[in-house]
């Protein structure tokens, strides 16, 4: 970049923590395109939905983690939302321009956008006004090959940068898991009506107690064409614009008519 | 209720744990309306949003709090979340006919509904396809006059039950601390559009390492007088009808536009 144009600052989280092989794919993909920082999680914090923490201190600490891409890093005990408030409050003193949260190892398309911590990051973000983008690659392996996904953010930040994006601005941004030659490309969905079967596995302790282990199975109800869902099974990266304002107009009105 | 009526299971839930005061008189208001059974969390669960546990088992232990009211209830080492998938899969071997959630010690109007256990644990519930509502007083006390929320609560299951709601349905009831003289019925709204505004406050351990404490300003941008934040204070309880597709209709059609 020259020194003449303005370097927007980009901030990087996650819910796999600073150490997961996403995040470092994603500040790859995106680091010539403004001044990076990392504030993430220092430890997994998968299907933490948008927890805060306000009962417990947080700690955060500069980590070199990034330091041979000549990133400034930081680590939090917190949530992947603390991370977010924290970066934004105690590291920049400031609104960064752009976050990117990610890029996760699994899916977070249809109904596991709302306990995806990946997720909730970059609601986070776009509720402080700060366009946001959350990104997960459906494949959950540690070493999963991310350079498609790469490829997808790195074009997605680029056009949030370019384009004048509301403050509110929030995408939910599912890969496939395809090679590069299977790719076929970006496609704008909404999310898909599908919901998670629970069946919880019963075992006893040592000492004779009962523990439960959550299982599930993802159950998708959605035919139509148009879903992240479809999407993703066609081969397609999907684009899911997302709100925080969780009216449901529709049913507003219903109510409106009937419990008058 | 006569003995050829259909006897509603009423699912009883809360973040704020399960001795708190605000779920006993949930309880007290909509016993007679079914057959209510708690499951809830056993330690305060405040700011949990929607998280689940996947990382860690869960312990489920039958508690007698409620035997003077001759209710079964369980406790659940588990997120507020976890408490409706538990009692979904583990206690009830069914879906319950309606889950009610609170009563919670604070108000979770306007973007709290994005934060709070007790939302999340509704939400939970609707995404099962159970009718679902939360119900909050603004009122952080322990020992808050809860009268009029139990009024609330109560006229809002009863008619819940009366009138066919989809299985989606999805309420976030907010009720004002007054008291009953001051108390002006029920509103519909739409959720304010306000935020958080963090502010860490930074000390030092006895180590003299730092950490933070998250404090925040409640900043409401939101003149409209529609809103669940209006209602509350001008003494209406306030109903928003939630939903769980975070799809933004609005966006998606920009998009789509624009990004083609």
């Amino acid at each position: 970049m020259s020194s003449t144009t303005y370097e927007p600052i980009i901030l990087v989280t996650n819910d796999d923590g600073v150490t997961a092989p996403g995040i470092r794919s994603l500040i790859e993909a995106v680091q010539d395109l403004g001044k990076v920082i990392v504030v993430a999680p220092d430890s997994p914090q998968s299907g933490m939905g948008h927890a805060v923490s306000i009962t417990k201190p947080l700690r955060l600490d500069r980590v070199d983690v990034f330091d041979d891409l000549n990133i400034e890093a930081w680590q939090s005990s917190g949530t992947p939302v603390d991370c977010v408030k924290l970066a934004h409050d105690v590291v920049l003193h400031r609104k960064p321009d752009l976050c990117v949260s990610g890029i996760n190892h699994g899916s977070n398309a249809s109904i596991n956008v709302i306990y995806s911590g990946t997720m909730s990051a970059a609601m986070e973000a776009a509720i402080e006004g700060i366009p946001s983008a959350g990104f997960s690659l459906q494949d959950f392996n540690f070493d999963a090959d991310f350079s498609v996904a790469k490829k997808v953010a790195r074009d997605v930040v680029q056009r949030m940068l370019q384009e004048r994006m509301p403050d509110n601005f929030l995408l939910n941004v599912n890969i496939p898991k395809v090679t590069a030659e299977n790719f076929k490309g970006t496609k704008i969905c909404r999310q898909a009506d599908a919901r998670w079967a629970e069946n919880f596995e019963h075992r006893k302790d040592p000492r004779g107690r009962a523990y439960y282990w959550m299982t599930g199975k993802f159950e998708n109800r959605d035919q139509g064409e148009d879903t992240d869902i479809a999407a993703l099974n066609a081969g397609y990266a999907s684009i899911v614009p997302v709100r925080f304002d969780l009216t449901d107009e529709h049913m507003k009105r219903w109510l409106e008519n009937k419990w008058k």
